[in-house]
C-alpha cells in the first residue's frame, strides 16, 4: 500500500527518551516531530522558523521572558521566529512539534540536551 | 497576555458547517486549520502543497485513484502534493488540516463545495 496512516500511539510506543524529537511526516519542507517531554529544558530560540506545539497527552508549559503559557491535551501554541522561550513539562507529555525540516531542537543554544535532527520513527 | 493556547475543541465549537476550513493559526507560510468532514467531498489535488489531515475526533477516508485510507483519532496522513484525493466521513469528523497558506480546499476542481480560504476563529 503507498499510504498509510501514521498512528500517534504507536509510533510513542517507540520512544524512550525525554527531549528527543523523532520525526514521523514531512510536509513540503515542513518536519513533524513526536517528543516525551519531562522537566526543565533550555533556553533557546530559532533563527529561520516558527515552532507549533500540540499538546497529544499530558500538561506543559512554555515559558517566554515575560510570559508563562499552560498547554494541555487538545491545545497549541506557535512560538514565533526568534523568540527565546524554554518548555517545562512537571510529568511526562507527549508533544506534537511542527518546525521547520533542519531544525535542532535546542536552537541557538546548543549544550548536553541537544538532539540529533534527522531521525525517524 | 501577548500568547495563548489554542484549544481545540473551543475553536471547533465556533464550526457549524462542514467542508469548510477555518483557520486557527499560522506557522511560516503554512495554515493550520480546523475542518468538519461529513460525507463525500469532491476528487481534487493541490499544485502547490503537500496536504496533512489530523484526526482530532472520529473517523474519515481518503480515497486515491489507486488506494483508500482510513484515518481514526490520533492519525495522521500526509497527502503528496498534485494527488488526486478525495476525503469522505460517514459520520461527522473533526479534521486538523495543515497546508500551505492560501491553498483552496478544492484545489484544482473547484465546484459547489470550494470555501474561502482566509476566514480565521
Amino acid at each position: 500500500m503507498p499510504y498509510a496512516p501514521i498512528n500517534f500511539t504507536k509510533k510513542l510506543a517507540l520512544i524512550t527518551d525525554h527531549w528527543s524529537p523523532k520525526i514521523i511526516a514531512q510536509m513540503n519542507e515542513t518536519h513533524f516531530k513526536l517528543v516525551k517531554f519531562e522537566g526543565d529544558f533550555v533556553w533557546h530560540s530559532h533563527e529561520h522558523t516558527d515552532e507549533v506545539f500540540i499538546v497529544l497527552e499530558g500538561a506543559m508549559e512554555i515559558e517566554f521572558r515575560d510570559d508563562r503559557v499552560s498547554l494541555h491535551t487538545g491545545e497549541m501554541l506557535v512560538v514565533p521566529m526568534g523568540i527565546e522561550h524554554k518548555p517545562f513539562a512537571a510529568e511526562e507529555c507527549h508533544v506534537l512539534v511542527i518546525e521547520q525540516a533542519d531544525t535542532v531542537n535546542t536552537g541557538d543554544a546548543g549544550g548536553c540536551k541537544t538532539a540529533a535532527n534527522d531521525v525517524w520513527i
